[in-house]
């Protein structure tokens, strides 16, 4: 951590903001992590070969998540329904197990180590979320009250999973088309809980640390301050949420969604920051899907680890990652990216949309 | 990177090698940067679209890297011809700019600041350097000297940019088909001179100097010695030089390159040390092509920065990324992946092929 937060800039030097294409290429800097990009447009009109389409298991009898096949997945463990629903097919959300867990439910933390090798045993649970009953191939035309049932049920069992003392926590994502991993058209998402604190998640609970240090106060508050006074980068503000491209952006069309007061927990946001989330995560998914066509990508959610007490230093957000550009030997190497979009066009983009 | 770094663990439990089935799933720590990975073989059985190929500008007059074509690139860097070779077409290895370059060449390192935001200007060094004169879809096939020459070039050419004062790391990877992100089939390789320490390498260097201050040595030194030791996830080993499959693997058939003898830069290694690497590259690009079925891959080269003496606690080690498997939410979430394939049995199919 401490050679990336080495820094060649000397204090009181000018500052740019926008996309003035003389500015391009340009280093740009994450101001939690330290981990630097290239934003470099003209990158973009390089030959590249297409992105042939992969298949996804569609809708019809083969698709598993269909309000009408409860009995195609493992037995239900929880549910949104309405007042009066009638069980089983009558629900909103619905949550089941992974039918092909990555980490196994049953067992001990068992630990070992020869040498230089340490592992444990594979434990944790991973649950899958049908995010709506009928087949779609996006969530972003689904109704308002779809969202705000669909981000109850992610905190609630981000929540209800961390009552289990041998994790630390709760990754729950969403990969949305072939390229950006799903192997199921249906709109649903993941929970994974593990062992241990996700290596980004450690990378940003240093990040945040260090800057409490430096400045007295959380950098995600102070953020989401910067880019609502600024407002080039923002995509979507209501009262308690903000969603706006990352200035340092990993790929094109980045976008990250927090509230805008400090809450280090996600599983303990109020019913009121959910109300903005659901409605956050709809212009959000509908704006992007405009924007890039729709290819494919990733929602992440980054919280604070299980078993701890509210954190000064921590704020939990979403990410959304569109999956348009392929990683190579660049970023494999370096664990920086090169995005050919500025952040401030892709908002604006996406403002529109 | 202190977060990671803490271990589930107690001293004195038992240890676990091997390919024993019902060890799996199992996570898995790498030891010098503290990152975990899920190997769970089972994982491999779930349903999973197809890999549609993508297109690569292939064979023929589109190719600029072909022998003869000269004149389709910018103007040649450096070559490595044999004694009495007439250029300019008669090379073994040829090194040019990168007609599309993610950095620009000339003009200072200026530094801004925007509150939150830094950046600075995009300057860089990118050159494209061509292996082979002949179309090919895989080095793997050419002789010994055309790798010996190859490994030669890149010796030459992370030392030659390093010159720059404004650099502070030369980057080298190759990306090898659509799925290791290339867009030109003929075997090429890049380098980026960047003016940062790679957040990677940042990482590895961290890890480097934590090892070194707990055991009082090189953590590649004492990795190198253990792989040799144990032979279960070893591919390839010379006098100077092995290959072995982390026992942490990131993905399936991922694979390192490091000379035995500690050496942090690369661009200093002696000829000995190339007559090795040579060999090393040949064998393991063959056995990973045939293992895998040539899918795609990255490899990628982790050296000591720029402008510094010998360390004693880096060295240096290439990596060979296979792009077998789509990243998803839960990779880009936590910077950890999910591994199907256990090493112990990559490094035996390699070993095999």
């Amino acid at each position: 951590m401490s050679e990336e937060a080495e820094s060649p800039f000397r204090p009181g030097a000018t500052c740019t903001f926008g996309t003035d294409p003389s500015a391009f290429p340009q280093w740009r800097r994450d101001p939690v992590v330290g981990r630097w990009v290239i934003v470099a447009p003209e990158r973009a009109t390089r030959p590249h070969p297409k992105h042939a389409p992969q298949s996804l298991v569609g809708a019809g009898d083969d698709c598993p998540f269909c309000v009408g096949h409860e009995d195609r997945t493992p037995i239900e463990i929880a549910a949104y329904r309405e007042p009066g629903a009638q069980p089983p097919s009558d629900w909103l959300v619905r949550v089941v197990p992974n039918r092909y867990p990555a980490v196994k439910e049953a067992g001990d933390l068992q630990h070992g180590r020869g040498g230089l090798h340490e592992h444990c045993t594979g434990v944790g649970i991973h649950e899958v979320i049908v995010d709506c009953p009928a087949h779609r191939t996006s969530m972003a035309t689904e109704p308002r009250r779809q969202f705000r049932a669909l981000v109850e049920i992610y905190r609630d069992r981000v929540g209800a999973i961390g009552r289990d003392p041998r994790l630390k926590y709760g990754m729950l994502f969403k990969n949305v088309g072939a390229a950006g991993g799903a192997s199921l058209e249906h709109p649903h998402s993941q929970l994974i809980g593990i062992p241990m604190i996700p290596h980004f998640v450690a990378e940003e609970l240093a990040g945040g640390r260090r800057f409490m240090q430096a400045q007295g106060r959380c950098v995600w508050c102070a953020l989401a301050e910067q880019e609502h006074w600024q407002g080039e980068r923002v995509i979507w503000e209501g009262r308690k949420v903000i969603a706006f491209a990352p200035y340092a952006s990993r790929v094109p069309y980045e976008v990250w969604v927090l509230p805008r007061r400090h809450a280090s927990h996600f599983e303990r946001a109020g019913d009121d920051i959910l109300d903005d989330l659901a409605d956050a995560f709809k212009a959000v998914m509908t704006k992007l899907e405009r924007a890039t066509g729709v290819p494919g990508y990733n929602v992440v959610l980054h919280t604070a680890p299980y078993h701890t007490g509210e954190l000064a230093d921590f704020h939990w957000h979403w990410e959304f990652i569109p999956r348009l550009t392929t990683l190579a030997g660049f970023e494999w190497g370096t664990g920086q990216t090169i995005n050919p979009v500025p952040p401030e066009q892709a908002a604006a983009e996406m403002r529109r949309c």
